[in-house]
């Protein structure tokens, strides 16, 4: 028949390595070629073996708010401050845990430069002022009268992945190396209508965002974005956003890299200008092999991480596995995402689920059948701009040494013989 | 200039009792209409206020698992259990106080015959059996190496919004009378591989899925839709699927109403016809006028609720709003929401935000210029396959006196001149 030949094409190979062609996914005969076996021979105990207690037992009852199980309590955001300062650091998302695109709210990750504010919405206010020819203050109820607006959109710091820049390979786990990202679906109002709303001064060119916490975190903003696809946001996945990601409202500057997306939004001040802030001028710019340095390059490149396999999540034995990660880029959609598994000689290309949205996290899968010897994977993505994704040594050799903001090359982990999985330079 | 004269027209009204045309929202100039009096008046408390507290004292560390700010502790399930079972009944999603598509794991409506089972994943298994060439039993490990696809779909009780078929009309939360119905994210295995896999007999129609809390929730699942859109879903949302919601894993049934998706999936017998178990012979049927009864209408139909301005968000005066809510149907996409502001006298088309996916929630929105006058706020939703919302009355005709399952009738609300919201039936 058409589909077995099919199938039986695509289990010849797509690349290098045991590649599968992602057709293959769609014609369902996949299983009989590696999985199958553990699977029946497991089957003799379904029936005969004793009740388990929460079969036998009531459970517990229903809850205002539902927690995860505690199963997976090892399932959380891995937590890094500086001694002594406890709410100046970061947390990252567990990636190698997660599956799909969302990014649940108890493990968005995070970073603050002092804590945390426990703030009251009843006493927070957003002032749009300077170069508006009336200013306006915005409180929480007021805003939830506007015409509001939702998009999937990913955020992620400008230091994510930074440990890939190191000499040495860091093993650590995908989230650790790379979970300075997160996705979720932001509900708020759109920046343009509070601005048209204050009329802006012909002479603004910028504004100035600052945050309500005890860093007063403030940056400066291209007009051009705040008319573009900027958002105060003040929903996330649904519910109203939670503290760590700027309760009640942050800026939402969708591409942009992380810190620029204000948090506990509390002032915008239309300049002619940028402001260069104490948190812009030190840091967030990209540092040249000429000794100049790339002012605002807020716009986060295409990139793309392999989350299952990665470090921690060792292969058990040869047989047909599902290559996942994720993919995205600052400049819009993800157009395509190619796979490796050896060491980059030759592509595959994988599934992309969809919708794939832009600026927001895309799920890649590609099949893969390991026959146990030693393999390096790779994953390379292009946005529908055009842009690929860099080699590792072709992104350094673009900055000074030491620059570790905006890496977007390519990660490899190495599969040894004994199937455990290494973060490796390739 | 063309944009303003658009504006212009758009504010003439799209229907009776002040429905503007969506195509306003576009446009910008809006708020000038009605909203922008209040900001200017509060701008001049903005600067010079004392700093918060917030602002002046270092804030909390980060944290492993991050939850909800304490100033929306009320945003929680309301959840209601007959007294001395505390296992066996519900808790609803609070829609009123959400927005966007996604309902967060915390959120989701719960549903239970014998309480949540405390699992351990380690010791569970899913057994296909019955007729089958070969049973086989999945651990959750196993199913992890399985190809999986992510898909947002919405489950809904079929009990849901019952209350809306009572004579007096209940005064209770949007989420009250409609939270038996969330939206999530799910990522799992298509059960087509499975049963590919185990080899499905001949004369197999139907499969029984068991699940393994302690009340064994049964039910019996036509073949065809388990070989169509059927997944076994092992995350929400990206992280692993709640204990509330199945875990280590639930039957997927996209469309099809809540009780037949089983939670803590255990075991899947392939089988001639439907079992007729406990759990379908005395419920989930729909009675009709004529004394018969329709078995297994599994498929939720096309419905909508308006959740903003909704019982308990009262107005603030007249001016504008935006009148916010949700629709979905459990055979596709939405194709159109229209609302009306006169009792049902005349309809505009809201905007639906995208991308409209189908048996998902979708969000619909249409601005509303409330002129101080009393008014009836409904919402009507049609499918892609032409369904279209009945009217209360019309629903109630089809059925039997007392029927209370698959309602989908639309809903009233009522805005009395002091811009207090009621329930009521128009």
């Amino acid at each position: 028949m058409g589909g077995r030949r099919r199938i039986d094409d695509a289990l010849d190979g797509a690349a290098g390595g045991g590649l599968l062609d992602r057709r293959a996914l769609l014609g369902g005969g996949l299983l009989s070629a590696g999985l199958a076996a553990a699977g029946a021979q497991a089957a003799e105990t379904g029936e005969t073996g004793a009740l388990p207690p929460w079969t036998t037992t009531p459970g517990r009852p229903m809850s205002g708010y539902g927690q995860p199980s505690r199963a997976v309590a090892a399932v959380k955001r891995l937590v890094v401050a500086p001694p002594g300062r406890p709410g100046t650091g970061a947390s990252r998302t567990p990636h190698q845990s997660l599956e799909g695109t969302i990014t649940p709210n108890g493990l968005h990750f995070e970073r603050h430069h002092n804590g945390v504010p426990d703030i009251d919405p009843a006493r927070h206010e957003l002032l749009i002022h300077g170069l508006v020819r009336r200013p306006i203050a915005l409180s929480l109820d007021r805003l939830l009268r506007y015409p509001m607006e939702t998009h999937v959109r990913f955020i992620e710091c400008s230091g994510n992945s930074r440990d890939l820049t190191a000499d040495k390979p860091v093993q650590a786990a995908a989230g650790s190396l790379n979970g300075l990202m997160s996705c979720s679906e932001w509900t708020g109002v759109r920046l343009a209508l509070l601005l048209d709303e204050a009329g802006v001064e012909p002479g603004a060119r910028w504004l100035l965002a600052e945050g309500a916490d005890a860093a007063s975190l403030s940056r400066s903003v291209p007009l051009a974005k705040a008319m573009d696809d900027a958002v105060v946001a003040l929903f996330q996945n649904g519910e109203p956003i939670r503290p760590e990601q700027g309760f009640p409202m942050r800026l939402l500057l969708p591409g942009y890299e992380g810190n620029i997306n204000i948090k506990w939004l509390h002032r915008l001040k239309l300049t002619r200008g940028p402001t260069y802030t104490r948190d812009e001028t030190s840091k967030y710019s990209d540092l040249l092999p000429d000794d100049r340095a790339e002012l605002f390059p807020l716009e986060m490149a295409v990139k793309s991480i392999i989350t299952r396999p990665s470090f921690g999540l060792d292969m058990a034995g040869p047989g047909l596995y599902e290559i996942s990660g994720l993919a995205w880029s600052g400049q819009g959609r993800v157009a395509r995402v190619e796979v490796s598994a050896d060491g980059g000689r030759s592509w595959a290309e994988a599934a992309l689920t969809g919708p794939v949205l832009p600026k927001a996290l895309t799920r890649f899968r590609a099949p893969w059948r390991w026959d146990g010897a030693p393999a390096v994977l790779m994953s390379r993505a292009t946005d529908e701009g055009g842009q690929r994704q860099p080699s590792r040594s072709a992104w350094l050799a673009k900055y000074a040494p030491g620059q570790g903001y905006h890496f977007n090359g390519v990660q490899s982990w190495a599969v040894d013989a004994a199937g455990r999985v290494s973060n490796i330079h390739a």
